[in-house]
């Protein structure tokens, strides 16, 4: 049977980290060759990590870049590599400034051709335009005897060019190399997509993702390898680096072509822009070790968002240099979800609880926060804000004199913590996570430099019900009830002034995340939110918080993107904005 | 003599205020209409505002963007127009999702045609691929016997076509519409570039711009008439509405072209795609008011930059519906500039100055501050924070048992100014303007949530070394010097802890804004910038310092944008970036 060898690589690379970089897809390339693999391939912009952003406006980094790429390519003897990097054609002599999204071709220790990226992203989270020229051309190389089409991203996500011609061009097997960034069920969507690839062109597809969090992003990995009639034929976990080999049995592939007549009619318009490229005829090593095969199972919805959100805020605590945090605990359920994900993420070593009660905490509150900790194990600080509560009040005593209590007087509370967490923050080098969720970012149900302050904003992307959703997840773990029930069952209140309760200021969360998802992220108008069952003072009360409270959320700390359309790059809104025909 | 009557409209338009852009749009037709004007030109986007952001992914914003235009077509009876708006082609039917930034062409109260924008500005401040589809083709428009080519801002950034094809096609005036952002010294670099344009084609230029403020950014207006040999024949002033009116001499463009034997051997390639739309032989008026030659001097450097301050700062305070900001005056100059700019900007009343001084504040700033308000003739409060301040060491003190003071103890002052100002904020209903300088941004020299709390920042973008040449400026003009010659004097200080000045943690801001803007503006490596002249060790330490403060920028408010390259949308970096090659 003949059969090619391919190792999918997917690791969890820093942005701007290249000597790390270079360093771990180094590992990865060793682990290949000793399991025979002829092909192995790493992410996109494996090298830089993804996305680089406005580093890549930067000369030095564009030709650091270069020079950590030959490291890459002498490490690859023995095997052939498509490592992502950014090419700068003529670059070590300096260039001539366009540069492209680029898959380097690395074969025995040379770097044998440069693919470069041709469907340039410039949607959703995505600015690729905005630094880089797309390719051109459709080459195939030819690997151990198998045509191999190789290609990034985006380049697949649509029909066509140029995974089509180079299919045509007798590609069996496409590489394709990605960075692409989780939602929640985002995987699915993948799959589906390339399975189409896969079958339309008669080809396996062999899709490598990046895996690890990136300020808001989270890559979940994933990897897979589709067959010529759109079978998954392996798969790597999600949120984990991990090598995938399989073995792509090339005579199904041939069998598939044979038996598909509507194929041989197809002619590519730009045959002309094919180049075939001879690598080697035969693989490098003929007897291989054997294999099992590998589809890991795929992830429940809830278990799915959690470990996202456990490995963006691993990534971004470890990337940013921090090894402790510091959280809020109001023994409320997002501040206690929160620390959950924090010791998921990071261990109970690395977590510091602080409680802040002041007048208006109930007993049950302090207590949840005790609980909690004690079933988490972390260390818990308790800081009563009386004492600066009631210093505050006597200073603004005379300016304020006249006017009734509101919102005013409860943001205080709220800011006095946010000046003793960070000042926990900067005096032991503990980082903040906030805990405000994606209901209150959406609704400005937060105070500003109070319960929003912090360095970290792990469930700003998270709706409140999938907030309780996800306690529930946590405390069903065969690792036991972190959370106690009485956080999720008991009303939710802010408790900045007595009795106060969510639901006094806003609609009951069914209906809010409900109404929210649908303005924020599927863009409806009023009339078609209430044509799905919405009032319509509720649904414009609603948008109209939503628009006033823009300022806010562009103040607030970056966190872990988990739906189609976050707030932050995803979502770029005007503050000063007089639209109101919503 | 052949003459052209052309209007410029530089209107101030607001995202998303539909029906107040038209109505003003309407009002400029109007008096256009009553100078004899055969063809008035708006701002790029004058329906919707620019930049309208992801306003453009919500349909229903788009089918009202379609909506006013027809109010616009109605009220331009007897004119012709050049409108900007959010092209969707079929769209009151629905339309394909395809859209298109836009120049409605109105003649006599119908929609004559519509130009599609073909260049779409994706870098610095601009996401148009992000929303857009590029336009195709080359309209020429017979406009009272005169050829008009139509095009939108970028359009004409660049040479060749769409302009080249429209003058080749006979077009002897080019009507740009514009919403091009200021930077310091942006009018002569248009100025020229517009310049050549015309005269490499022969045709007369006329350039309408923006102006006005929105969020971050600030128009400044200056359109301007540019004359077949590249001559200036009239100009608007900057930062302010004007309706630029003046006659093209015909003869002139004609007689340059008779007199260009270059020109005539030039061939379009796209003369296929020229389309010649005629609208009117003659003009609608054929008696006309006689004008006035009108070319507006231009500003000097720090009178141009105080002027983009104060434009931008009473837009968004206007635009987000503010009536009053308020200022923490620390007697320091970056404060007084800032009262100063408020002042201009919305009035004295309008403005209101804390003092809160701390047991470190010295006798001679709270004096400054003082003198400064009386100057300036605005309310002074004055709120010391050192109760508070005793508060939180108190309940801070078992906390930081054992530590030595630093920076957490300052920050806790900064951050009690930061929740006071915010409280007087909440409770008056206050916009707080904060008064950090571009050199704190770069370097992290403030406080988050403290000194950095607030609405707008009205100089994050202006270097340290010209907040001095600002206030110099503003103390030398005829209505007298408002800043206390103290304040510019003495050196720079925090005063959060005793005998503090900025010059013990930063190097002196002569050089440390040299360095500046070599690595924020220019990209410049290490390496470029010793060469310089600078020490390899403050280099360093100064890149080091922008970089770790990567995270503080992100949370900062908005503020105008002066210097070609602001923080923000403009610099888009990782905040986990472990890149270390500069």
């Amino acid at each position: 049977m003949r059969t090619l060898r391919v190792g999918l690589a997917q690791i969890n690379t820093t942005v701007g980290d290249l000597e790390g970089n270079v360093a771990k897809a180094l590992q990865y390339v060793e682990r290949a060759r000793d399991l025979g693999v002829d092909i192995v391939s790493f992410p996109e912009l494996t090298v830089t990590g993804y996305p680089p952003e406005d580093l890549l406006l930067r000369p030095s980094f564009v030709r650091d870049n270069l020079e950590a790429l030959e490291a890459v390519v002498k490490g690859c003897g023995g095997i052939t590599a498509v490592v992502g990097f950014v090419d700068l054609p003529g670059g070590r002599q300096g260039g001539d400034g366009d540069i492209y999204n680029s898959a380097a071709v690395i074969h025995d220790g040379r770097l044998a051709d440069v693919y470069h990226k041709q469907r340039l992203p410039n949607y959703g989270v995505f600015d690729e335009m905005r630094y880089f020229r797309p390719g051109e051309g459709y080459p195939v190389y030819t690997v151990a005897g198998v045509g191999v089409g190789v290609n990034v991203c985006e380049d697949i996500w649509r029909p066509g060019d140029p995974t089509r011609s180079q299919a045509l061009a007798r590609a069996q097997v496409i590489v394709n190399i990605s960075g692409s960034p989780y939602h929640a069920g985002k995987r699915g969507v993948r799959q589906q997509m390339l399975a189409t690839r896969a079958g339309d062109y008669g080809v396996f597809v062999c899709y490598t993702n990046q895996v690890g969090g990136q300020d808001e992003l989270v890559f979940d990995g994933g990897s897979m390898v589709l067959g010529p009639a759109g079978q998954l034929v392996a798969q790597a976990a999600m949120f984990e680096e991990e090598l995938l080999v399989c073995d792509l049995n090339l005579e199904e592939a041939s069998k598939t072509r044979l038996h598909g007549p509507r194929r041989r009619r197809e002619r590519s318009a730009h045959a002309a822009e094919v180049r075939q490229v001879a690598l080697s005829d035969g693989p490098f090593v003929a007897a291989k070790p054997p294999l099992e095969r590998r589809v890991a199972p795929p992830l429940e919805a809830e278990a799915e968002v959690y470990a996202a959100l456990v490995t963006g805020t691993r990534d971004y605590v470890g990337k940013t240099g921090f090894e402790k945090v510091v959280i809020a605990l109001s023994g409320g359920i997002d501040s206690s979800l929160v620390a959950a994900i924090a010791v998921d993420a990071i261990g109970r070593e690395g977590v510091v609880g602080v409680s802040m009660p002041s007048r208006y905490s109930s007993e049950g509150s302090i207590k949840d926060a005790r609980e909690l900790a004690e079933r988490l194990g972390i260390e818990l600080t308790i800081i009563p804000i009386e004492p600066t509560h009631a210093a505050y009040l006597e200073v603004l005593d005379r300016a304020f004199a006249g006017t009734e209590p509101g919102t005013a007087e409860e943001n205080i509370q709220s800011r006095i913590r946010g000046n003793i967490i960070m000042a926990l923050s900067n005096k032991f080098g503990w980082l903040v996570l906030t805990t405000g969720n994606k209901s209150e970012f959406a609704t400005g149900y937060a105070t500003l430099y109070g319960d929003m302050a912090g360095g970290y904003a792990v469930i700003k992307d998270v709706p409140k019900t999938l907030v309780y959703r996800l306690a529930r997840y946590r405390n069903s773990r065969q690792d036991g009830p972190v959370i106690p029930e009485g956080v999720i069952s008991k009303p939710p209140s802010a408790e900045l002034k007595p009795g106060q309760l969510d639901q006094d200021t806003l609609p009951p969360y069914e209906e809010l995340d409900s109404v929210l998802e649908a303005y924020v992220e599927d863009d409806r108008s009023v009339d078609e939110i209430v044509a799905m069952g919405h009032d319509r003072d509720l649904v414009v009360r609603v948008i109209q918080m939503v628009n006033r409270n823009e300022y806010k959320r562009r103040q607030a700390p970056p966190g872990v993107k988990i739906t189609p359309r976050a707030f932050g790059r995803d979502r770029r809104v005007p503050i000063a904005n007089r639209y109101k025909g919503f």
